[in-house]
């Protein structure tokens, strides 16, 4: 198809199609004359994944464009994608340094190496969610939720009950392409689901307490 | 203290801290001469609190602007508190239109109500967190994972859980003041924590399975 019927089917405007292009999310029509190219649904189905890393998602273009090189080198398996996605999306947090964290980020790290543990978690050093939630326990900390880290556990049980559900959907039948670019997206997505429902959530809790 | 005082303690450069001032995320300091400005302890605990939000949860400074918003008018109680907090951060995803929502997006948004019915919570239909939700799934269904979508009770069940984790820790003992800061960080921290907590936890369940 024309990029004109692309823009169309997808609903994204022509100079944006050609921005993702230039920018490498999306590969290029197969140039059919001078100033012409011709797209397919592989290009239709990349442009609805670019849109739900970027809006849904929220993601950085820089970002978009590390997490999707995980498609085209996916992995042995859906669960390797799955891995390897979220080391991708890793890089996004790149262990900020909340002011103060000078002083607290060694015990946050600590205090993530013992809840890992504490959980029985097979987690390798370089999963860069460790520096993520350090980061976050720095912060709570700097700014006087220590308490609220005591409830970390009770987190970090809902968390397994989520990533049980996360590994049975990726060993869900689909083919090996096919489940990367599943994976994908639902790394991305679920985390913006899983924040909706928590504050969904805290107002059903917080009418039944008024 | 001066504002080199105020620097070194924070870990804020002092054009960062000037940027903040003029952004009205931190309040001015009271000026002591033509060039000079005096700040207090206060002004520390905002700047670690502008830098959580911005480096821990990734807020925009438009959206950091809108949620700082609500410390001034904090609400009756810290229940009220988390919610302002989390109705202002909702703003930040205004409903993306993924493409193909045009079609997609009606259904999803049906599902959320029925979803929200289902588990018996009482929402407000003015919670952003809803718009937040339907975005999430219309994406996922555009991109062929409308399967996804039957394990989103599960989601629901944890995230509840975790709700109740954070009305504990704003019906914990503070000053109106206080817990609706403590409320506010919880909300833009705990969302990180629960993404990082959800890939180490990921990690964990795929290795017991490989």
């Amino acid at each position: 198809m024309r990029i004109g019927e692309l823009s169309e089917r997808s609903g994204v405007a022509i100079p944006t199609i050609k921005f993702y292009v230039r920018e490498g999310l999306v590969p290029s029509g197969l140039r059919t004359k001078a100033n012409q190219a011709d797209y397919g649904e592989s290009h239709l189905r990349r442009l609805r994944l670019v849109r739900a890393l970027l809006e849904v998602g929220q993601l950085s273009v820089a970002t978009a464009k590390r997490v999707i090189a995980v498609l085209d080198d996916p992995g042995e398996s859906a669960l390797r994608s799955m891995g390897k996605a979220a080391y991708a999306l890793g890089g996004a947090f790149p262990a900020p340094t909340p002011a103060g964290a000078d002083v607290v980020a060694p015990d946050a790290a600590t205090r993530v190496d013992d809840l890992i543990e504490r959980h029985g978690w097979a987690v390798g050093p370089g999963n860069p969610a460790r520096a993520q939630l350090a980061a976050a326990v720095a912060a709570a900390e700097a700014l006087g939720l220590g308490d609220a880290l005591g409830l970390l556990d009770r987190y970090a049980e809902a968390a397994y009950a989520i990533a049980e559900v996360d590994v049975e959907l990726a060993l869900s039948p689909a083919t090996l392409e096919e489940s990367a670019e599943r994976m994908l997206v639902w790394t991305v997505v679920g985390d913006r689901a899983m924040s909706a429902l928590r504050r969904l959530a805290q107002e059903a809790v917080a009418v039944k307490r008024m």
